[in-house]
């Protein structure tokens, strides 16, 4: 079994993952064990501070060895193809593939080639199943649910795999996802609303990372402006509903899509718990596809 | 016991080095253990992806921890020596020193100061052993054996540390090796031969990397040229003894020095292979020179 | 609690951490656990050789696991602030948070987020709590107190986060540490002494590495004048007490600050003993603030 879209999972193997992520969380991430002996492959072929430590921190509270592959040391600068490199990292027989890769469909590519299980932690602008799903964890430790919660991410919506992948996974669980950002940002799928609409009377607003460089390539942005239009200041979350909490999957731009305000208000803010949940949910992803008491 | 070179190693290192790794190949590659506690440092002074996850891979099958140290982080910007750092490594005590480095005789200069074992994973145009080692345990698995059998060895001879271990390795195993490659990249001391005439009969092809640079810079090549002249087509295969399996150390410049009709050849290539029996042979040599069941 | 600063530490904290390093070191740096299933993050945002592996070893010799990032990998890149980075690797709850940063306090605004110890690696020209601590530990060791001693350090002291911590420490127990070097070098505050002054009588002579760059920069040297001015040569060190032992914290430059015959000199250089001792150190440091049998 894979894990690389939210599609690779069905309904039951979601709940099984975000029922075990919060009781993990609860008992306040303490090694645990039930992978001893097993290594994962760790494959980082962009720069990453949280999902690639998040994933070894993961490991490790299961009892797993983590080898790390970072892209200063790959073949890729020899020329190598992804699949040679995929078919000679599956001749070491790891147990569990976890890569990040900036071309969209590289961890289903490996996949195809591997006989161990892969987890996609981000291929593009494609997916990024386990960020998904620490947000949907995240918002059913805090609010006790999911059903029936209005979901607003805004920001770069175009190039997001994180809200590609929330799209998918929160409307499954019973949420209304709307999506909203500059013109330039959106999906030429998607109908333009207004960040503000997007907002209005939201249970959850989830505000993404716009790249600085696409700040200053396809927005003219002075400073401040990105704020002022699609950011997410005190006066645009008083649109939303009277307890709504904010979430950002990091790292943030603050001043730009978010303000310190905000991303700080300790009743409101869920970033830490993000994160906090972001290790939980790979140790339950990981149990699931490599085996252990799940 | 240090493993600098194949001269470190009697027959019969060698002997139980690559029973010992078939054997460890067929129990799948599982983690073991037996040296639980020891810590292995992993110095790569030049990028690897197979060889330093390959060995990190071994350590862990085993139980040992890993320490890796890359390029980036080394002292070498500092302008230290590399005598110096190895005293302050070895100094650290670790049980034993794995190390790459861009010049020949670095980890045999590594290994006068350490009072670790030093096991060379490959120094500049020089050796690197353990991939000798690796190619032989892949030959005697898939073949039954190694006296008596035609290994052709292609391509940049004069630069490759993997042709000249093999070339030291595999007639002390009784097979006949033959080098060839173009004019620039053969030694001046080895009689030139053709690639086909290497091929001629060979029970073994293995093909080396041609750097892409040197393939400008030297031979002034044009697209497909190299693989016309020296590469491992499928025509040229022919001329190889009916059942003859195809080598390649990795990382592979398909359509260049070899066609990917041969290298993805189910029955014939062996390149996956010996990316398995290389955990399989670094467990082995950790084995042998650090402690163990070996 | 954090091991920011040698102020960090009571007199009786640093009397147990050297007392407890001598032990380990006796012991041969072997691996005697207590910290299994804790993990420690190794947080370099600095090149270092010596002191993330000894870190890394110190923590894998008492059982704990590390998940390393090294600057490349950083969402400094990102733009992201320390403190967010650091709220982030806090939320995932390791065991201890081990930094080097360029930045001076950047361990302390590190420690302010973090629920869990830090212990600062390095800090601008700030601080290097754990090198005066290993320094200690190695002149305890070799001559056997450090009351009453006269302790020379001599290079550039105005950016050496190693004097810095050595003027703190070595005082406190007992020691006179006289600071000399080149005028442009020296910290404003402090009265100048010439390094032959400060080495006269002297029972340890610690020299310290010169940034090449400032070298050239700001003593615009030719070669080998330095040396003849400032550095530690067999004529210098004979102004020293008798049996007057020689330290450097590495790495270092041969033929700079300090010559190769002094460097090497087997009665009298303890720059090995100094690395073997960092270590040690390392691990009485882990245990005491991440529990363990201290």
């Amino acid at each position: 079994m894979d894990l690389l879209s939210i599609d690779s999972l069905s309904d039951g193997q979601v709940a099984t993952i975000l029922d075990r992520a919060i009781e993990l969380h609860t008992r306040s991430a303490r090694t645990i064990g039930g992978l001893e002996g097993k290594i994962v492959f760790n494959l980082f072929y962009e720069n990453s501070t949280r999902t690639a430590m998040s994933f070894a921190t993961a490991a490790h509270r299961l009892g797993a060895a983590v080898v790390a592959l970072s892209v200063e040391h790959s073949s890729v600068k020899k020329g190598e193809t992804l699949e040679d490199t995929a078919r000679t990292l599956n001749a070491m027989r790891p147990d569990c593939l976890v890569i990040r890769h900036r071309e969209n469909g590289a961890a289903a590519e490996v996949a195809l080639i591997s006989d161990t299980p892969v987890i996609n932690a981000g291929d593009g602008t494609n997916e990024h199943p386990t960020q998904a799903l620490l947000d949907a964890a995240t918002i059913r430790h805090r609010i006790g649910r999911i059903e029936g919660l209005k979901v607003a991410i805004c920001g770069d919506i175009r190039h997001s795999r994180v809200a590609r992948s929330n799209a998918k996974l929160l409307p499954r669980l019973g949420a209304e996802v709307r999506l909203a950002g500059p013109r330039e940002l959106m999906p030429d799928a998607i109908p333009q609303i207004s960040v503000d609409e997007a907002i209005e009377g939201a249970d959850v607003v989830m505000m993404l990372r716009v790249q600085r460089e696409r700040l200053e390539a396809e927005l003219g942005d002075a400073p401040g402006e990105y704020l002022d239009l699609y950011g997410l200041t005190s006066e645009r979350l008083a649109r939303a509903a009277p307890n709504a909490v904010v979430m950002h999957p990091g790292p943030m731009n603050r001043g730009v899509e978010i303000d310190s305000m905000v991303a700080d208000d300790p009743q409101r803010s869920l970033i830490a718990l993000q994160v906090e949940m972001g290790v939980a949910v790979r140790m339950a992803c990981l149990e699931m596809l490599v085996g252990g008491p799940a």
